[in-house]
């Protein structure tokens, strides 16, 4: 009991923690920088920002390879299994991090910041041509940063994977081509059942003022239980959520003809933000206070923004709250409302696809993205490759380059293993949302109300409080207790828009 | 002209000027994410936020007292002047920094930290024996430091001069003594001759409301030249201003029944963040990077609010303005409304203190201060010693502790060394508002349009640009080209008062 535990294994290991706790919040801190820049920050500031968020990353990038961490792992003698997590993720973090080269891994965040640059311009410009020679240099590097990682073990020697386990641990491209090939037919059909239905939903009309719909969302944000005393909503031209444990907050913006765009983002990123927000405050400032992987968050932001926000229930609930702020609207019948508020529409962009389109514009990428790091697809080729898959999946052309392949982000910023994240997102929504509607059958009738909280605690109960505490697949099957399947999301799409649509 | 210069002196200057780069940078996040706690942050972050603030500031003192700083210096071989300049303030910040044992700089942060909500709270109960036990904690750490400094060669031996040094580099508890007992007899004869005058000026009466207010603030910051492009104002307690170079925000508050709480608090940090914003951009990164002591920056905000916001030229532009805007004042000639702005009444409470007697709580704060750090008063006889002297100094008791010695919260947070650079700074404002008027002869025309300019470009020429490049007292006296004085701050205040109260 008056061991001196100043030295030995415990020691070890409270200085590892306390060394981790103050690199969390460092991380925290640069999280807080971004969020400022795209919501605060004056227009002019943007070269001192550069510069602050450089500053950070050399000082995160130094910790998290820092020596020290090495000893302390050899020297920790975990006593839970809860520590035992909490160093195995802090090993794999310092492995992976320490795998880099360090002039390699400053050469891709020069490059990428280079190339994030170039791609806006190409895009605002429909100019590809412009972008290729950046991308194939991105992809490069990628590839190179990929080799170290399998070289250090990352990937069961799979240059992908072992990009692709950096946004969700554990998973292969190849049990993902596997799942996706399962569901890429039936989505390509319900979308041409759909497109081709006779009674297609009517659009709702007229112009929605700001205010009004900043009203709305925050009345949205409640009804699923949004924590105002540990968030907060600002503007931004990309809404996106930010932060954890006491401060996360969220973003959204206002298309003045189309109120849904706020309210379903604002409910896309309030389930973000619940999950950090309602991880278990024990595990604050260790690698178990984060959301476990970008798949699984998505499944949160998923199912609060279509399981529930775009069901029946929750859109009879708006349809009454919306006819009261405007006095009426152009669409009279709630039912008629929830069918408007599914619309499926052709489109080539994925930011807007509705529910049964969106994976496909995934899988594209996916495929694309798995060519371009194992060298099968040169970036050259990489327009005509998109145009010739969309074509094939959407059954339209591409129209221009800005609606292909230069309409996202990701590749010039590095992110090759990501896009699949959100498909795999979907998939666990699908999973979850069948085991909560199982345990919580009266959701349904509080939805109906504006009230998601008995959805919003299930989801909390059985997964969002653990945050990293188990891996993400494990995770969705003890919530559901059943093995991750694509089955009930397509079941759930096939149902609900076949009663939508008459098919 | 093909030397490898990667060895040798110059190295080492380039070494340390990136080292010396990303600890600017660093510093600049810490200042932002204090912003962010005062007006943005959600109520329930405070954990996380003191969290994330402790961890900016371990990184920060680890690098401030980093050895390779002092290999550096001894290596590095400065080319011009201003390289010297910048090693010299680097130097100065590592000795200072090292000099404090890490146990004893550890140990304050955490006692001021606490007797900060100590305080706060003896406040609100208006009990000094709740605050007295913590305040002398914080007054022997400070002790503690100021010994150490001393012995490392700062303050030439005298304690206070080592914290004092601080704030303001150069100035000495006996010169600014010795200034201060100029000042004191003037004041104090010039307030009670004011208090005594037959006719004094009318309050403006009315409600203005929150938006109006802002409104007229805005144009007010924009009256005397705030960069928006390179700024912000938000509303916050206690206004403020934060953050240099490309980024330097302002916040002000609003008391409905009293505009000018919110227009002249926001003029005043338009002054402080104006100063930042006026470096020249090479200084940026750089210990020239900000402003060069207390004193100056408080020079900048006192005479943008003072000297140029207060005086009657503007007074008339700002009488136009809110008649327009409220469709008429309880005050209707432009000559009272000036009066007006400028009455002088009794008050116990420095932060709500005229141009007149605000020195007045400077100098006897710098008096019990200094008893305080020399041991000549103890803490608990400082509530008396507190009393007796304001009814020395301002003809009336005390009533109650909240409005004597409880009312601030600089001793709280050890800042001693802190005040009397208020004081000196309206000296300074005083020696440059000569200067300028002088130079400037047409800025009076132009304030009576509600523009500043031509007296902001003298300030920027004259003072701000030159951030830290030159000591305070050699900066104003290369601005004003005379020796510091309080003789035209002592000449301008009985000039302004003595016409406005018909002495």
């Amino acid at each position: 009991m008056t061991a001196d535990t100043s030295f030995g294994p415990n020691a070890a290991m409270a200085d590892l923690m306390e060394f981790q706790r103050q690199t969390e919040a460092l991380s925290s801190v640069s999280e807080r920088l971004v969020w400022d820049q795209e919501t605060m920050m004056p227009r002019g500031a943007a070269e001192q920002r550069s510069e602050e968020l450089a500053a950070m990353e050399a000082v995160l990038h130094e910790r998290r390879t820092d020596p020290r961490i090495g000893e302390w792992l050899d020297a920790a003698d975990p006593e839970t299994p809860r520590e035992e997590r909490i160093l195995a993720l802090i090993a794999r973090d310092f492995a992976r991090a320490s795998a880099i080269p360090a002039d390699l891994a400053t050469e891709i965040a020069r490059q990428t910041s280079l190339a994030q640059g170039i791609w806006a311009a190409a895009r605002a410009n429909d100019a590809p041509q412009d972008f290729l020679p950046t991308l194939d240099h991105v992809v490069v590097l990628k590839q190179d940063e990929a080799n170290a990682l399998v070289a250090a073990g990352f990937g069961g020697g799979d240059l992908y994977d072992a990009l692709l386990d950096d946004y969700e641990p554990g998973a292969t491209q190849a049990e993902l081509a596997a799942l996706f090939d399962t569901m890429r037919p039936r989505l390509v059909a319900l979308r041409e059942d759909i497109l081709g239905a006779p009674d297609q939903p009517a659009a709702l009309e007229g112009r929605f003022p700001q205010e009004m719909q900043l009203r709305l969302a925050r009345a949205c944000a409640t009804a699923f239980g949004y924590d105002w005393n540990r968030g907060r909503m600002d503007m931004a031209v990309h809404p996106f959520s930010s932060g954890r444990w006491q401060d996360s907050r969220i973003s959204t913006r206002v298309v003045e003809a189309d109120p849904f765009n706020c309210i379903y983002s604002t409910i896309h990123e309030v389930g973000h933000s619940s999950y950090e927000l309602g991880i278990d405050p024990d595990h604050a400032f260790t690698p178990l206070g984060r959301g476990v992987s970008m798949g699984v968050h998505e499944s949160q932001s998923r199912i609060y923004e279509n399981q529930m926000g775009r069901g029946r229930a929750f859109a009879g609930w708006l349809h009454q709250r919306m006819s009261d702020m405007m006095g009426g609207l152009s669409i009279d019948d709630p039912d008629a409302f929830y069918r408007s508020v599914n619309r499926v529409v052709p489109g080539y962009i994925r930011t807007e696809a509705d529910e049964v389109q969106y994976n496909l514009h995934i899988m594209m990428r996916f495929d694309l993205e798995r060519d371009l790091i194992a060298g099968r697809l040169a970036v050259d080729d990489l327009p005509e490759a998109w145009n010739a898959r969309f074509l094939k999946d959407f059954g339209v052309a591409v129209d221009r380059p800005a609606n292909g392949m230069l309409q996202d982000v990701h590749w010039s910023v590095g992110l090759f293993g990501y896009f699949p994240t959100y498909a795999l997102g979907n998939v666990y929504a699908g999973c979850l949302n069948q085991a909560m509607r199982a345990a919580v059958p009266e959701l349904d009738e509080s939805l109906a109300r504006g009230e998601a909280d008995p959805g919003v605690e299930w989801l909390r109960e059985n997964l969002q409080r653990h945050g990293g505490l188990y891996e993400p697949r494990p995770l969705i099957e003890q919530a559901t207790g059943a093995p991750v399947s694509p089955e009930p999301l397509l079941t759930y799409l096939e149902e609900k828009f076949g009663a939508i649509y008459g098919l």
